[in-house]
This record gives C-alpha cells, sequence and structure tokens, in this order.
C-alpha cells in the first residue's frame, strides 16, 4: 500500500500545484503596476521620495538640458533656473 | 495509520509547494516587462492611453519645460508651443 | 479508503498551496524593482544599453524637442545637438 499512496500523493500534488501557482501567479503579477509622482522645488536640483527612482526631469526656463544624479536626483543644467521638477516612478502591487 | 498518513502528506506537499511555486513564480516574474510608447498631439496637451502612465514629456520650439497631470497628461508650458509628445509606459507580462 | 485518502490528500494539498503560492508570490514580487541607468552621447543620437527601454532624454543646447526611437534610441531635434542622454529604465528582480 505505501508506494501506491505515496504515488498517489505525488500526483495529486503536482497536478494541484502546477494549476494552483500559475493562476495565482498570474493574477498577481498583473496587479503589480508602476506608480508615479511629480516632486518640485525652487532651484536647479530636487530628489525622488524614498524608492521611487526618477525617470525624467523637467526645468523652469524652458530649459532641456538636465541629468539624474544617484537614480533620483534632477538638475537642471541651464544659468539661473527658477525651478525643477522630477518624474519619479517605482513598482508596486495594486 | 491516519496520523501516519497525514505526516505523509505534509511533507510531500510541503516540499513539492515550495520547489514548485518558487520556479514558477519567478520564471513568470521574468516575464515582467515595461512597455511604453510614443503619444504625440498639435498643441501643449496630449495624454497617454488608458493603463499607461507618462514618464517625461517633449515639446515643440525647443521647451524643456512640462508638467504631468493626473498621471498621464502632458502639458507644455512655453508659448505658441506648436506640439506636444508624451512618453506612456506600463507595466505587462510578455 | 480509497475515495475517503483522495479526499484527505486533495484538502491538504488545496490549503497548502493556497497558502504557500500566496505567500511566495507576494514576496518576490515585492522584489521587483525599476532598475534605471543614464546613457550618453556626443552629438543628436544615443541608445539604452539591450533590455531597457528608454523613459526620457535630456539634450545639449538646454533643447527640449526630443523623440524616442525603436523604443531605446533618444534623438534630439534642435540644430547643432552636442550632446544627447537618455534615461533607460527596466524591470528587474533586486
Amino acid at each position: 500500500y505505501h508506494v501506491d499512496a505515496q504515488c498517489l500523493i505525488d500526483n495529486a500534488v503536482d497536478l494541484k500545484v502546477q494549476a494552483a501557482v500559475s493562476s495565482i501567479v498570474s493574477s498577481t503579477l498583473a496587479k503589480a503596476k508602476l506608480f508615479c509622482q511629480n516632486v518640485s522645488a525652487r532651484g536647479a536640483l530636487v530628489s525622488c521620495p524614498g524608492g521611487y527612482k526618477a525617470t525624467a526631469c523637467s526645468c523652469g526656463m524652458a530649459c532641456g538640458s538636465w541629468d539624474i544624479r544617484s537614480d533620483a536626483t534632477c538638475h537642471c543644467q541651464c544659468g539661473g533656473i527658477d525651478w525643477t521638477s522630477a518624474r519619479c516612478c517605482k513598482i508596486g502591487v495594486e
């Protein structure tokens, strides 16, 4: 009996696990979203909140020359910049 | 017999589940990708399609001053803007 | 006996699988992160490394007019552009 029971369990578990896992994984993954926010400040520098990365920067004075430092800080390069804004995004689960 | 069988099942299930789950989860997660597209329009405003978030905006007239409204709408701030383009991204599974 | 054992297995497996899967999936999903880097080059064109998508472009000469080609190449449109930079992001597991 013993071997038969083991085999019974193995098959049952295999089938059950595969089906359950795939459906749960897909449904959970479907809840993974891109969360973004804007952060602005006077002057030429602004940083995203913790956990967020900067995906782009916007600058005052129509300036399109900027760089991102340490993954989350926007720096506007033109002279006399009055404001800097960062677009900050991260992955989260809804 | 009853207790022994229960224990047998528990162990078998635990091992099976852990192994199967981890491999399926990792392989599914590996399929999670960043899907992006460009959307452009005449004038100073353009919105990303449903489900997408704007990660940046580009503007005509060399203008680098823009803002993102309600997560998905690009607005170019300089005067007399002829076109506006949004970079729109979301998370999907390949 | 046979039917009773089958039912025993089914229930045990179902409970085990659901619990294990959900916890592993959530903990794995929590490791999914947005990985970003900057890529710069002389001139008006620069491309992200393989697997990365461009989320935005920055240009020399204060130019804010750019476009993204084939998902990963930044093109700065103003005349006489001295440098172009791409913000490149992808999804990865920490």
